[in-house]
């Protein structure tokens, strides 16, 4: 008969909230620093340094339990203090075995495992629950959503307000309008609000086609300007994340037609995404409407690929990336709660990149789209 | 013989820039993305998606190659490219054993395990070099540290500018004072920099008893405001770490003397910091000084601890928390280029908290002070 104390399996993370969202998730406690999180017969407790005990205790979810590292310390010998926390709180707890992220740090793994205790890891998901969002999930990313499009219709103003110089630069408040310049207004607007945004994609022209390049330099007219805009609540913890493509004055024929590929690409997939089948099925989708309108995938002689060379998109959430995947390997069965971003992309250093991003939730008879603004590629 | 490919050990880091400074440090290239970088045979290379590939070949350290993930994925036939890009990395290479940081994530060691690659995991630093700053990174901190003082004066003149009401809170433009709006300029501020500040702490009253709660609502006059500011290059990744601590008006007497017993250990440290020693010295020549002036560490029957109970001071670069600590722990003997925080803080819910922090780097003969602002508690 058990004794009541579990020589079984919890669950334990050792890591910073900036390197894992999953303690973020299951303590609510938002640290720099790294912390401990266990869950062990049903009792979920996070263990931090005296420096952030009083902050954790007001900050974690209603039922998790808080503890000073150092009161587990102190109830050990001297001479073992230094051992690492995991250790101690293994050994307090008659611990030998727990259940870790696949992110578990392995240096410290091979300590605990030299003293007795395994860890083994979750090989995907830690949480998967975490990919079902639950209404007030939702309703963070749907604040993180309103601050985003804020934030492009004020890159969209920035464009609009410039006029075009003869040598085709543009010109705002007798300043020529600098890619740095629109993403660090961006970006400082964001911590205005609350926000957290960093490496903001503002890429003009071959910039745009390397769909991970910041962007710099001005913007030129006649020239596909990509805007990936992705800020982090400093409150809650949740992305948000949209892009759109614009060009101030007239776009070249070959610019149009992609972007109304993209466009295209982007409606039918959102036409017809619900819940119940793979995220891999919207990827092929959109690539073939893609593929359809003339735009193929290819790499160059150069090494440089071409066409629409990334997933269609990915889950959001305390995470950037995060599951479920509607890309080719995204096997996924898509759920109602599900919040997924759909971006189809082009790109060709000839011409550029067109991307066209929406985040939406699943639904349970389709979805729900947190963005209203119209994608529309010319700025007069 | 050898055969001239490596089955011996080269050095794996499989991360993000965000997750691991290491990698950042290694391959030069900063990605939010989790991307691999090893070294084998005095070679150096990054293995990056294809989605980062044209921005990672212009951004890499000059003697880091950068190869598209997608390519080495061909290499193997169809059904075996769904595994791990380390273990398609591996076998290419004909290496059987790897050293990687102690933070390698374990549920990748133990898939590279089952397929006879050993991960061997460093127990401290991995790349021990880090701590010793060259010319080149001092000077990225310098950068880091007069935005990061420029940011320090603003806060200052808040308060300066501002004027007392009959209830003691504080007026600036008609407006209540807080700290969440000192904040939100303060980090805002940054951001128009090319700067990444988060969780700034402007923290006031009993908020400062708490060294890592970020404080809020109203700055009241008499109650001293400690601003811990530690910003990031948005460009060079390395951080800026500074604290000052204010009084609006009049401080109480208690107040003033844990100022003057801060200080002093502030001066006290910084006059005789210089290599050769280790950094748990320092910080029991501080933790000496406080004493002295009358200020216990102690933990109340609440469990709140008072007193000086943090460490010293701790390193700085690409991490905000690196090698060398100044703490009872740090056993690493100081040496010319370390760069490292000092400061003393003395806390009491009865009265709020002092932290009076510099960067310094340490030179052959002492240490440089990257801060040159006075450390003055009372604003008019």
């Amino acid at each position: 008969m058990p004794d009541g104390r579990n020589i079984g399996c919890g669950k334990l993370i050792c890591a910073s909230s900036a390197e894992s969202s999953d303690i973020l998730y299951a303590s609510g406690f938002n640290a720099a620093d790294e912390f401990l999180y266990f869950e062990l017969n049903g009792k979920r407790t996070a263990v931090v340094s005296p420096l952030e005990f009083q902050r954790a205790r007001s900050e974690v979810h209603e039922d998790v339990g808080v503890m000073d590292s150092t009161d587990i310390a102190r109830e050990f010998p001297r001479e073992e203090r230094q051992q690492p926390l995991a250790l101690l709180v293994s050994r307090k707890c008659g611990v030998t075995r727990w259940l870790v992220p696949g992110s578990f740090p392995l240096g410290l793994a091979e300590k605990l495992r030299a003293a007795g205790v395994e860890t083994v890891p979750v090989s995907d998901d830690f949480f998967p629950e975490r990919a079902v969002k639950t209404e007030r999930e939702i309703g963070f990313i749907r604040e993180s959503m309103a601050a985003t499009e804020e934030a492009m219709h004020q890159v969209e103003s920035f464009l609009r307000e410039s006029k075009i110089r003869t040598d085709g630069m543009l010109e705002l408040n007798g300043q020529i309008l600098l890619c740095e310049w629109i993403r660090s207004e961006v970006e400082a607007e964001f911590k205005r609000k609350g926000f957290s945004a960093s490496r903001t994609i503002i890429a003009c022209g071959p910039d745009a086609s390397a769909p991970h390049c910041i962007g710099s330099g001005p913007v030129r007219a006649g020239e596909p300007l990509v805007a990936d805009i992705f800020p982090r609540s400093d409150r809650t913890g949740y992305w948000g994340d949209m892009t759109r493509t614009f060009v101030k004055g007239k776009a070249s024929p070959v610019v149009l037609r992609a972007f109304q590929a993209v466009k295209n690409a982007s409606e039918e997939v959102l036409k017809v995404l619900k819940p119940g089948r793979p995220g891999s099925d919207y990827h092929a989708l959109a690539a073939k409407v893609l593929e359809s309108a003339g735009f193929r995938t290819v790499r160059g002689a150069d090494g440089i690929p071409r066409g629409f060379f990334h997933g269609l998109g990915h889950g959001v959430g305390l995470d950037i990336h995060e599951n479920p995947r509607l890309s080719p390997s995204g096997s996924t069965i898509l759920e109602p709660g599900h919040v997924v971003s759909v971006e189809p992309g082009l790109y060709d250093p000839a011409w550029g990149g067109i991307r066209l991003e929406d985040l939406v939730v699943i639904r349970a008879d389709g979805c729900e789209n947190f963005c209203t603004m119209p994608k529309e590629l010319e700025i007069p």
